[in-house]
């Protein structure tokens, strides 16, 4: 049994287009409010599902933007509190953002940011890692959890750990790495030395905001500024104001690798079973395969494939699909477009909406 | 200009199921009721469109079976007879049954049989051949039409060339040769004594039905007595006596191959471009290409194509269709179903319609 972690709050930050599983996620309906998984649950239900447990039903704050606030508001229980961002300024000003509200509300909060669009599999192992990077939080640490990698990926950041910081089962972070080549990341998984980076986050929000106050002097300003007026009359004035200045940066940028490098980030080590759902490759892993060798996400009607190993069929029509001699296809059929890929080509499928939005023409966007 | 050949009638046989050529090749809609050139006619309409300028629009008799007789009325002009089979009984009875109410109506008559779902293009040197084909027919020979092969095809069957016919522009056919092997096929083309087989005869309507009687004494005495009766009350009585009696055989083995190791059929080496428009990738072939290097057929809406050359989409919905990484895709989208495929996959197609019929599904054929 997973319990609350008494002073613990959770930020989901939830952006992002996720241009990469169009046509499924679109403008409207970005991958964050979709199902993914085949679950039954949204990326943002199943994030709320894993987070309700350990800060209880009023510990969850939401920061998104205008357009997909009420759709947030329908997909989540009523207790879930959503900041709306007047623009999107990047991870920092959003995450930076609830924690200052937070740190306002009550001093010495603890704060952890999880994005809306990932998949975990593991709910107490989660719990367990959330748990001990709340320990090294309240040591003081800004802490992350670091996956387990399951193969030499080149479409993540890796943690390099370090020592192992006495009484907390966590490490200090030895550095944050870039996205590295294959060659790179096979040398990292050689040593054992190494994790994935979630971009989970978990800190004291008056030490998140006191490393930022360090970092970027400013953009702590700003924030600080917008809180002190969030549950005041002037919020809006406010906001008005100051948002629009704030620096766009990602978190990671802001604070997570220079604090590291000034020995002020613990890691983690994690067991759980994480994907970031980037593109259909990451869906087609994470989907259950059929007797019939075929992965199906959605309302997928008869399936007929000749000569498909590994086929995914996506659907939300509920027509027939068949494959004939495409290896690892991805057919995602919807009602005014289909796509049509495979798992080795998916990172393209980007170009799409951009191109699209490149001419101005947003009617499949 | 080609004008009529007097005392010229034309045969289309309208059978075949297009399997792979599903799904726009259906039970109820087959291949030769359908455009698969983008020419804006069907195929058993293209095939009217060549032959009326040769035959008038009285000299064209269209056999098929009693599903597709209504459609097949509703496609062509009201000049078209059109023979019901009660039972497809394969291509020796349903044209020597035309054959023989021909020449039960008109002695001396010439026949030509032309297949209702291929394409042609060169209408003149379609008319030429044609000609060629009944001069040879007026000398006694059943004559074929020897397509120039573009390639070293294994989906076609070869004539091979014999000694010259003097005073025909004719050759006698040395032999007819089954589907050969790629290597087989490629030593045809290079000694240049080889044509392609596409069905075509061209006979004196006696001449056709001696040799059958000949090879093949039973169908002869049994189309013949129901040829006797046709134009008579006791049509029906006698069809339903005799047909379902009648061998199954195709014209090639009933009377083309014997008769050409007898030496009694002359062939037209011809220059018009040919295609059985057999899969989809001879669709691919016979579609031309648009900027985007994507073929189109049919309702097409929006193509997006990345890293997808040589593309085809064909759509009967409108919608847009998108394709990311997969080379010579092949795309056809329609209301109830729609099919992936590639090009060099387009012979492995027909196991799906199989598929379906084997389980007693007929929803989707």
């Amino acid at each position: 049994m997973t319990t609350v972690i008494p002073g613990f709050r959770a930020i989901i930050p939830a952006g992002g287009a996720g241009t990469r599983l169009w046509p499924l996620s679109r403008r409207s309906e970005p991958k964050f409010l979709r199902d993914f998984t085949g679950s039954g649950r949204t990326l943002i239900q199943a994030t709320w599902d894993r987070l309700m447990p350990l800060t209880g039903p009023d510990g969850i704050v939401v920061v998104t933007g205008q357009a997909h606030g009420a759709a947030i508001v329908h997909q989540l229980p009523g207790g879930v509190e959503i900041l709306i961002e007047p623009s999107p300024r990047d991870s920092m000003a959003a995450i930076g953002l609830a924690a200052a509200v937070l740190e306002q509300r009550e001093a010495g909060v603890i704060v952890g940011s999880f994005a809306a669009d990932h998949a975990i599999s593991g709910r107490s192992e989660f719990g367990a890692a959330v748990g001990g990077a709340v320990e090294a939080a309240r040591e003081g640490y800004v802490a992350t959890i670091g996956i387990a990698p399951t193969g030499p990926s080149t479409a993540y950041g890796y943690i390099h750990l370090g020592e192992p910081l006495v009484g907390l089962g966590a490490r200090r972070v030895a550095a944050f790495v870039e996205k590295p080549s294959a060659s790179v990341a096979a040398e990292y998984l050689a040593t054992g030395e190494y994790r994935w980076n979630a971009g989970m986050f978990v800190a004291r929000a008056d030490v998140l905001l006191d490393s930022l106050a360090r970092y970027r002097p400013a953009l702590h300003q700003g924030l600080r500024t917008i809180a002190a007026a969030w549950d005041t009359p002037d919020r809006a004035r406010i906001l008005d104001e100051q948002w629009p200045a704030l620096e766009k940066v990602a978190i990671d940028h802001a604070i997570a690798e220079p604090l590291a490098a000034d020995g002020g980030v613990a890691v983690i080590p994690a067991g759980f079973a994480w994907d970031d759902v980037g593109d259909w490759d990451s869906v087609a892993r994470l989907l259950p395969a059929g007797d019939d060798d075929v992965r199906r996400l959605g309302e997928v009607g008869r399936v007929l494939a000749v000569d498909a190993p590994g086929a995914t069929v996506v659907s939300t029509t509920g027509r027939a699909v068949a494959v004939v001699g495409v290896e690892d296809a991805v057919v995602v059929d919807m009602g005014d477009v289909v796509l049509v890929t495979r798992r080795d080509a998916a990172q393209q499928v980007r170009d799409l909406p951009s191109a699209l939005a490149a001419e101005g023409d947003l009617s499949l966007l």
